[in-house]
């Protein structure tokens, strides 16, 4: 079974990649198995990460450059990430309606998550599936979000260039990016930049940007303008895309991620195993039983805690 | 030493107070060893999260909450959180200054954090001085934060009641926040009510809030019209504060929170006492060898992983 399933993604064959998938989702086991085997066949990929308010166009700038990533023959994987709302639902699927004119092309996959809890958490998930899509031979593996929380910082804080997408009505917005966006855009593209008020974004974003200390060795966030629903300034775009990679390849800065990708991917799957390992039976029952006391008769956490690790 | 700070901290004695923030700060067993002594001291405080995008108002709300708190005799703690970015710091601390009116109060205690990398995270570090407030006997403990990132919903996400501040102007931000913040927040406060839009914001917040889904047991969610500079609204602010809290007595959510809180500090501690445990010598350069290795040199992080827990 295991071993068909990963001849199945070696020959690029969809229904294997997404059989991988739903295991990964499924099943902690089987999952971490399959992906220890196609270990080998990963690390070709590149990592885009686009994120942006709600209603900036990342769907229609992803549908441009998955267009001009065909072009030159580049497979595409998209993994849009949507943690489960009650609310962004709706819009996020209509949205991606777009994307459906690539259905038919065998070397585009697009594959939306909104699952929460799956084992390690969203984020986890999200970079699992990038690495089956590396194995199956995608060149670029797009990851959507939008740019709110924590689970969509991790899974942006893990590619290799992301795009920052605004729109001219986005002052506030960037009010809100000097706070924490502004620190992970390797590129902003001022979407919808035919509308009033673009002008004035890009030249408040590029002050903001000249405020920055880099250093020689570190990229300076490049700015550009879009109108993603004309194919409008895509070609700067995918320039920008080249240029930031061919910056973090020659800096050293690929290497970099690449192995801070591997570090915090052991890390996490001991960090996990050390967790459950722990909290069975004896220790688990211990602080139930500790919770069952009123607060103001339990042992400090700090007490409770030393002493369970003296047990062990 | 520590006997001293504790009896101080009790004493509710300003300079034992910033003695203890500095000492969790800077050391972690010490720090541990103080929280533990003081937990028994704690239990009694109210803790309110204040969040929402830079400019709302945040300080200005949180200035006049704490002059309606200290007009009902309770003392005040604020801990303004600000995780470092080499952006927000300047106009943050200008927003701060209008705090400075009460710094002659003795019963209130207005505490910046920006420090990142503490031990355990900001986010933990802010609890923890949270703690010290409690265990003082600050009656109401203010977390403010600008809402974005993991760090800050980390935060929030620990108090008892969050408020999100808006502005007339936040129509963006409440497409943001239909994807995120929207789920967190129990009382939103249209700040700068005068100002056009206010109305118009008002109904957009309650028709998204009147879509959700509220059993009886759950709290549905206040919006409150403000003018923090002139005072206005602060009753109304109050008085949702206040049914909140009842609400959360009166349905047992706030056992709830205090239990997932000391859970979740039981369970921290864990984790950081086992990876420090895993990762010395032995493990720690196994990893950094595999690391010195070519990527597709490497044996799969999921084998790595398998392989050091069967050491262990």
């Amino acid at each position: 079974m295991l071993p068909d399933l990963i001849q199945g993604i070696r020959g690029q064959s969809r229904l294997s990649i997404s059989q991988a998938i739903s295991l990964i989702e499924d099943n902690r086991d089987e999952g971490a198995e399959l992906l220890s085997e196609i270990y080998k066949d990963t690390g070709n990929a590149y990592r885009i990460g686009i994120t942006g308010p709600p209603g900036a166009g990342k769907s229609s700038l992803t549908h441009n450059l998955i267009s001009a990533f065909r072009k030159i023959d580049k497979r595409v994987a998209v993994i849009a990430v949507d943690p489960s709302s009650p609310f962004s639902g709706g819009a996020v699927l209509g949205d991606r309606i777009r994307m459906t004119s690539h259905f038919s092309d065998p070397h585009v996959f697009v594959r939306s998550m909104a699952t929460r809890g799956s084992r390690g958490g969203l984020a986890q998930t999200t970079q699992e599936v990038g690495e089956i899509f590396d194995a199956a031979g995608y060149d670029i593996i797009i990851f959507e979000t939008v740019g709110v929380g924590q689970i969509e910082l991790d899974v942006i804080q893990a590619t290799d260039s992301v795009i920052v997408v605004l729109v001219p009505e986005s002052g506030d917005e960037v009010q809100m990016l000097k706070a924490g966006l502004m620190e992970i855009g390797n590129i902003f593209a001022i979407n919808k930049a035919d509308r009033a008020g673009s002008n004035k974004l890009m030249i408040t974003l590029k002050n903001i940007l000249s405020t920055l200390t880099i250093e020689d060795s570190q990229w300076l966030p490049q700015v550009v303008a879009t109108v993603a629903t004309e194919g409008k300034g895509i070609e700067e775009l995918m320039n920008s895309i080249d240029a930031h990679k061919s910056f973090n390849k020659t800096q050293g800065i690929q290497k970099v991620k690449i192995d801070d990708r591997y570090k915090k991917r052991v890390m996490k799957l001991i960090a996990d195993d050390l967790m459950d390992d722990f909290w069975k039976d004896k220790n688990h029952s211990e602080l139930h039983s500790e919770l069952e006391k009123q607060p103001d008769h339990r042992q400090s956490p700090y007490n409770l805690a030393k002493q369970l690790m003296m047990q062990k």
